[in-house]
């Protein structure tokens, strides 16, 4: 096979520790399985303003499209919040996401039997929690126009915003979710307010539409957004995919994470269309942010970033197998009881950055 | 003093019966405390489309804005749902907050020592939580033109909604943030997603701004929504009075409601600015829904209409000590072991709506 190239961007704050740790999983499966990996690496973020000036660069953003697969770490950090809008580390993600059209945002928030007592939910509820969060992630508030403030005559200030929706863009998002809950629990719950906004409400009638037109084995449902939150808090299992806009997606993802209470295990996957080729546009980085208060430490958890990298070997490389071997991976470190300092518990040995990146290796 | 203007609503699905219970407490404070309410009833809702063919008819409208306090039931059911947007019950909610410039929406969530078991979390997460939820309830996305779905040359359906808001707007709910967290813990976080929504950058602004007009007593904080939806799971208790808008309010409050696990205890007001005669319209409604599948039954929990009966009295009637009173006997008659099925445990004691009605009664 083909080299596979891969762009590597560890960005800000603990992104180049946990990262360190998978460019040792990556010289594990070349060494001992004889992958290869055609590896660049660069900045995004904050440590790409300092560098370049801009949270993205063009040379890099041309890294990106030309890659088969991007592998970021975290980016933001207090030194660039106080920056105008327009140049902040965020606005790097963004036109990353936008310019790679990655309108596909997987978002996992899975249980280990392991981590159950982390949860803030009492166990019965949580224990095997094995969702999939399926997030829009070009459209809505966050690229609509006209957007803006503008100042009235009298001094009053007027800001608005524009959620937009196509339903080319709803179709494609929704489709990755019914070929995705196939492989799972083929049970699909699309999340709208239709009862209210309008562009939801289409939203909902292409869904539907779609599942008319070979998706019929899918288990459909549909839930208003409100609901949605009370129903990952009142009873998280009862879903399998959940598919949603955006904005919504960016709220109920980051509550199902929390529902998991180990932000510092959590994957995800940003994916586009396949081009020509056949080869899809594809980001993978951890849920966790850059965490400056502990970076430079070797204290950080490298395991969503870990995780994040089995996605891409699955998702990118069709190496399912290679994907599942590092997943056992993790399981098998968790349970010789080895535990970072964010899932720390009693009677667990508490281990660096580095040790964990090494522990994963020997499972493998 | 003079009569106190009441228009009640009672709505679909158990709003009525629940509503009954508060009739009954209301005649005890005529009988027993010598107040004295002007009550008129009417419809809202699905009942109001059965009889006048719309979700709230004119002259419903014109009792609403001619009262000094509105108290509703709960609207919709599945037999009005295959309606068009534009009749649908939940217009008629949606007409009443807009119509009466009912721009502040009050959603306390208290957990009960006696019912801390009921919640999926775990009991010291939510123990003795007591948050005020302030969500702005006349702007955003609920409101916002332009709006709606458009087919384009080549088939292609477009759907937009507008967020708006205008600083002003962002003030005056802010202002009322401010000033009921006096009254606590004189602590209010403000949620946005200044990050990426501009819109929302202003409001953070505007929230900044009135705080250094007087409010600089208040320990005032600001987060984005995706983090907010996380830090509820996580620890609930940091929060004391949290102020966001519309949209965000409506999924923040319900995933804040079902952290409590007792959503037939919650009550909610709704308050818009005193008019010339300094009277302020407002209307109090139960969290929970119409609960159509428990109908008729005589089941239904009424303690949310009840204590939001009680809000009434402290926010249109500054009857403090008259709320007090209704607030404890609720507490007592939980301290007794009585449940309706909804918070039913075992040891307690199961009792139907009138019951429960009835044994608030005794307590007061
Ligand atoms: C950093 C921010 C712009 C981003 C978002 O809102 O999409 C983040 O919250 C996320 O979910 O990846
Ligand atoms: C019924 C619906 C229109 C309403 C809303 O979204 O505001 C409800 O969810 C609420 O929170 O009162």
């Amino acid at each position: 096979a083909a080299n596979k190239k891969l762009l590597i961007l560890p960005g800000d704050g603990i992104g180049p520790e946990v990262m360190g740790e998978v460019r040792r999983i990556i010289g594990w499966f070349e060494k001992a399985r004889g992958l290869s990996f055609d590896i660049a690496e660069d900045l995004v973020g904050g440590a790409a303003i300092d560098a370049y000036g801009t949270p993205l660069a063009d040379k890099t953003l041309d890294l990106a499209m030309g890659a088969d697969a991007v592998l970021l770490g975290a980016v933001g950090g207090p030194k660039w919040e106080p920056l105008p809008f327009e140049i902040r580390p965020e606005r790097g993600l963004l036109k990353l996401r936008k310019e790679m059209q990655l309108y596909a945002n997987l978002r996992p928030a899975i249980v280990f039997d392991e981590l159950a007592d982390a949860s803030t939910l009492k166990r019965e509820v949580v224990a095997g929690l094995d969702i999939l969060i399926i997030r829009e992630l070009t459209g809505d508030l966050y690229f609509g126009t006209p957007r803006g403030v503008e100042t009235l005559p009298d001094g009053t200030r007027r800001g608005i915003n524009t959620m937009v929706y196509t339903s080319p863009e709803v179709r494609r998002v929704t489709k990755i979710a019914f070929d995705l809950a196939r492989k799972r629990g083929s049970k699909v719950c699309s999340v709208d307010k239709a009862n209210v906004v309008e562009t939801t409400e289409m939203w909902r009638e292409e869904v539907i539409k779609l599942h008319g037109e070979g998706y019929e084995d899918i288990q459909l449902s549909h839930m208003y957004v409100d609901n949605a939150a009370m129903q990952l808090v009142r009873n998280p299992k009862q879903f399998d995919v959940i598919v949603t806009g955006n904005i919504f997606g960016d709220i109920l993802s980051d509550e199902a994470a929390m529902l998991t209470g180990s932000l510092g295990m959590l994957p995800s996957a940003s994916l586009g269309d396949p081009d020509e080729t056949g080869r899809r546009r594809a980001l993978y980085e951890p849920v966790h942010g850059s965490a400056p208060d502990i970076a430079g430490q070797g204290i950080a958890n490298p395991l969503a970033t870990v995780l994040s990298f089995a996605m891409m070997l699955r998702y990118s490389f069709d190496l399912d197998e290679a994907a599942n071997q590092v997943e056992q991976s993790v399981r098998n470190v968790l349970a010789r009881g080895l535990r970072t300092g964010d899932i720390m518990q009693p009677g667990m040995t508490r281990v660096s950055t580095q040790a964990m990146g090494e522990a994963i290796v020997e499972e493998l």
